[in-house]
């Protein structure tokens, strides 16, 4: 088991609807020596790649997407969730579905910060449906660039959005993937990795 | 001149209605270094004062908080501007208005990440009517936690939310306090600053 999943295991909570509640330490409160220790991961299973941008869409993503940057040496860029009047010229804009707010938004990065020539690591704190992760895969492959890989803190292993990219040929890595959770026992199940 | 003046006069620029974009290095693309720096020189402004807590709000406070929490070497908790639906438990709840996007948000935090014990140091990369931060401050108030500084990248010296913070008594730093602007010279004028 690694830091991550002892991490949900201790701290984590299991609420009904299949809600894996990691805010004291992830997504509302972070912990910043965790986010930190995230970063090292991601670059020690991605580090033989070319990365030159880490992209991550806000707001729980950013955090990680920092010190993933910082560790790679990188400028990060998030991508917003809506047209704020900052926002002006060549807009990259896809759309997408939350599975946790259950509504539709767009997925916008100004086409300036994504080119040909960068080779980008998309970063985000969960994957469940993958509705987000593909709306940033989208809006790189339209700037030309390349998708060099995907991390992720946790997936839910039981629902399909890491299984399609997965299918896709992206190289998507998994800090901790959810095989199953129950709200009554509190149970946690992880995905066996290498 | 310091490291975020000289930064804006190189990159950022000036938009017609009062609009300074940096969203190359602070805001939409984040050039990770300097946001170390900026967690840096907080530490160094609000270092001999206790911290236990940094408390932003998202998107885009969270990558200097970050690194401000970082130095500190305390968590970080960033509130959130909606309700959703992985929130739940007692919250604390405040209003504001939001110069940029011109509409109201809610502010909230889970109340279980402050308490009366808190020490906390509130961030956020904008000042201009400061309305977030007064839903910041008011957060953490309502909670029974210390305010012992407010920590700015850049405050717009010609509005009136860090005069009216001032003379609450607040100890408010920002880093850079721009005095005025130009869309059609592109010329940016910094309050002088010990």
């Amino acid at each position: 088991m690694n830091f991550l999943e002892e991490r949900i295991l201790k701290d984590g909570q299991v609420k009904p609807g299949n809600v894996l509640k990691v805010d004291s330490f992830l997504n509302h409160q972070m912990d910043i020596s965790l986010m930190e220790e995230i970063g090292r991961e991601f670059k020690r299973r991605f580090g033989h790649k070319e990365i030159t941008k880490v992209l991550t869409i806000e707001a729980s993503g950013i955090g990680i997407a920092c010190f993933v940057a910082k560790e790679f040496g990188v400028p990060m860029v998030f991508a917003k969730k809506s047209k704020s009047v900052n926002l002006e010229g060549e807009m990259l804009v896809a759309e997408v579905e939350s599975f946790t707010h259950k509504n539709r938004n767009q997925v916008i990065v100004a086409k300036k910060f994504l080119s040909p020539e960068d080779k980008v690591l998309i970063i985000d704190d969960f994957l469940a449906n993958g509705c987000a992760l593909q709306g940033l895969i989208s809006i790189t492959e339209s700037a030309g660039a390349t998708v060099q890989g995907l991390g992720i803190a946790i997936e839910k292993g039981f629902q399909m959005g890491g299984g399609v990219l997965r299918n896709l040929g992206y190289h998507l890595e998994s800090l901790a993937i959810v095989e199953s959770m129950n709200d009554e026992t509190g149970e946690i199940l992880f995905r066996e990795q290498k």
